[in-house]
C-alpha cells in the first residue's frame, strides 16, 4: 500500500503534534514540513524529512498528497488556506467561529480550481463538539444543546493577561460552574447566562515592585475576555507557574437535553465529554484522521471546501467498510 | 417544500415511538402505516393515515419515499429488510450484531436491485455507539474502547426470565459496574471480564406456590444472559412491578481512552454517554433522522446497503450547510 504522504505547514505546538499522530497511523508519512523560519535553524523530530521555507511551497506541488495546516485562525489561516487549496489538498483547524462562513467561501472557490478537497475547522471546538451537537439536534429536534469548555488551558485569554503592563508570564484556566452542569445533566433545561456557565482562574507572574491591585483589576474588566466572568487571580512565582502549570489539558462537554413523547413528557440526556492532557496533541490527532478523509474523497474525485459535517465516518478509519461493519458497528 | 413521505412497518413500541418522532420533524409526514394484524384492528395515533396489511405492501410501492422498519431482529428483519430493500428506501435497527455483515449484504444487493437507499442498524447500539467507537478508535488510534450499558431494561433479559416455568411476569436491569467505569475514566486501561463489567438485577413476579428457590437458581445459571453475570433476583408483586417498572429507560456510555506523545504519556480520555427516559422513544427518534439521509442519499442518486458509518452527519439535518456550519460548526 502506498502510503498518503502529509506535509506540515507550521511548526509549532501543532505542528509538533501532528508529527507525533503522523506515527501512530500505519498507511500515513510525513513528507515535509513547511515553516516561515529559516529551514535551517528548525530541528524536528523525523529523521530524513525535508523542512522548506514556506516561500517555496508552490515548488512543492508533488511532495504531499495533503497538508495540514497548523498555523493561528487570526492571521495564518486566512491567508494560507485560501492560497495553499489551490495548490494541495489541506486540513486545517481554523476556529473563529463568526468567520467560518466567509472563510469557507474562500477556501472552496479555490479548492474546487484547483480540484482539490479540503477540510476545514478541524479540531474538537470546532470539530468533534460540532459533531456531537449537530447529530444531538438532529436526533432530539426539541431540546437544547449545552456546550461548557474546561477545566483547561485557554491560550488566548493567557495571552490576553501577557498583555497587561507588569505582567511577566500568566497562565488562564476556563473552568465549568458544576452546578450548571449539573442542572443541564438532570434535564431541568436551564437558561444559563455567560457568568453562570463557566469562571476563570488566572495564575499571573509579575515584575518586581509592580501595582498587583491594579493588575488583578485591569484583568477582571478586560471586555470580552473577563468582564462577563468570575475571575480569580492568583500571583505566583515564574518557579511555580513552570512547576504547576507547564501542561496545556483541556477538555469539556457538549450536552443534548431532549424531549419525546405525546407531549414531550420523556427526557433524554446525550452528552459527548472530552478529557484531554493535551489539548495540541489531542487537536492534531483528529487533523490527521481527516486527512486520510481529504486523501479518499479526493481519489474519489470530489473537490471543494468541506467540514466535519460532510464526512462520512468511514472516510476516517485505516479500515474496510466490512472490516469496521464486523469490528465495530 | 415537498414533506419526506414515511411509512411504518410494524406498529409496536417502536413504532408507536416513530409516529411521534416524526412530528418532531416538520420537513416530514406519516404517509402510511403497514401491520401483520388485522388493520381495521389497528388504532394509530395519528388521524386519517391508512393502515394496510403487510400482504398488500407491493401495492403501494409510490405510497412512501422510505419506509422505516420496526419489526425485531430475530425473525422480522432478516425477511423484510431484503425483500424491502428492492421496493422502497428502508431505515432499519437490525442489532444482531453477528449477523450485521450477511444482513448487510442481503440487504446491499436487493437495494442496489431496485435502486433504493437502505439504512441498516441505526439506533443507538448499534448505531450512535458505533459512531462514537469509530470516531474514538481514529482519532485516538493507541488506546482501548470501553462499551457499557445502563441502567437500563433490557427487553430479551426480561423475555428469557418469563420463559422459566412459574414465572409470570419480569424486567430485568443491566447496571454498570461502578468501579469498572472510574478505572477506564481513570486511563488506567484495565483489562475488564464481563463479570466485571456489569450487574443484572431482576425483579420476578411468580405464581402462587411456585418453588422461589428452584426459580431464583435457574435464572442466575442461565447460560449466555446470566451465568456470566453477579445476579439479583427480586420476588415481587405483580402491583409492584407495574407500579415501579413499567418504563423503558436505558443509556450507557462508550469510553476511549487513548494516548498520545513522544512515548505515549499524554493520556485522553473521550466518552459519549447516554440517559434514556425511553429506549425505544430514543431510537426511533435516531431512526427517523436517518431516514431523511436516506431519502437524501437517494435523490443524490446513490443506492445499495449504508450503515451510519456511510452517513455523513450533514445529511441527518433538516437545515442547509450553510444553516449547519454558520449555527453549530
Amino acid at each position: 500500500m502506498d502510503k498518503i504522504r502529509i506535509g506540515i505547514v507550521g511548526y509549532g505546538n501543532l505542528g509538533r503534534g501532528t508529527e507525533l499522530a503522523i506515527r501512530q497511523n500505519p498507511d500515513m508519512e510525513l513528507a515535509c514540513v513547511f515553516t516561515r523560519r529559516d529551514p535551517a535553524s528548525l530541528k524536528i523530530l523525523t529523521e530524513g524529512v525535508p523542512v522548506y521555507s514556506m516561500n517555496d511551497i508552490a515548488d512543492h506541488k508533488g511532495d504531499a498528497d495533503v497538508l495540514i495546516l497548523c498555523g493561528g485562525s487570526a492571521t495564518d489561516l486566512p491567508e494560507q488556506g485560501p492560497k495553499l487549496a489551490e495548490m494541495f489538498c489541506t486540513v486545517d483547524s481554523f476556529d473563529t467561529h463568526a468567520k467560518i462562513p466567509q472563510y469557507f467561501e474562500a477556501v472552496d472557490s479555490s479548492a474546487k480550481k484547483g480540484g482539490n478537497v479540503s477540510i476545514i475547522s478541524v479540531g474538537w471546538d470546532p470539530g468533534m463538539f460540532s459533531v456531537a451537537r449537530l447529530y444531538g439536534s438532529c436526533i432530539l429536534p426539541h431540546g437544547n444543546t449545552y456546550t461548557f469548555w474546561g477545566k483547561g488551558v485557554s491560550q488566548g485569554h493567557s495571552d490576553a493577561i501577557r498583555r497587561v503592563e507588569g505582567v511577566v508570564d500568566a497562565r488562564q484556566y476556563t473552568i465549568p460552574v458544576e452546578a450548571a452542569v449539573e442542572a443541564v445533566r438532570s434535564g431541568a433545561d436551564p437558561e444559563l447566562t455567560t457568568r453562570q456557565k463557566h469562571t476563570r482562574e488566572c495564575f499571573v507572574v509579575v515584575k518586581e515592585g509592580a501595582d498587583k491591585a491594579k493588575i488583578e483589576s485591569e484583568i477582571k474588566n478586560m471586555p470580552n475576555y473577563f468582564a462577563d466572568y468570575d475571575t480569580t487571580v492568583h500571583f505566583i512565582s515564574q518557579e511555580e507557574l513552570d512547576r504547576d502549570h507547564s501542561g496545556i489539558p483541556h477538555g469539556g462537554f457538549v450536552i443534548r437535553s431532549g424531549k419525546t413523547g405525546e407531549c414531550g413528557e420523556t427526557n433524554h440526556i446525550v452528552e459527548y465529554s472530552l478529557k484531554l492532557g493535551s489539548n495540541p496533541e489531542f487537536t492534531s490527532s483528529i487533523l490527521v484522521a481527516y486527512a486520510r478523509a481529504a486523501y479518499r474523497m479526493h481519489k474519489e474525485g470530489q473537490s471543494g471546501a468541506k467540514t466535519v459535517f460532510d464526512v462520512a465516518p468511514a472516510y476516517l478509519s485505516v479500515k474496510s467498510g466490512a472490516e469496521i461493519r464486523a469490528e465495530m458497528l
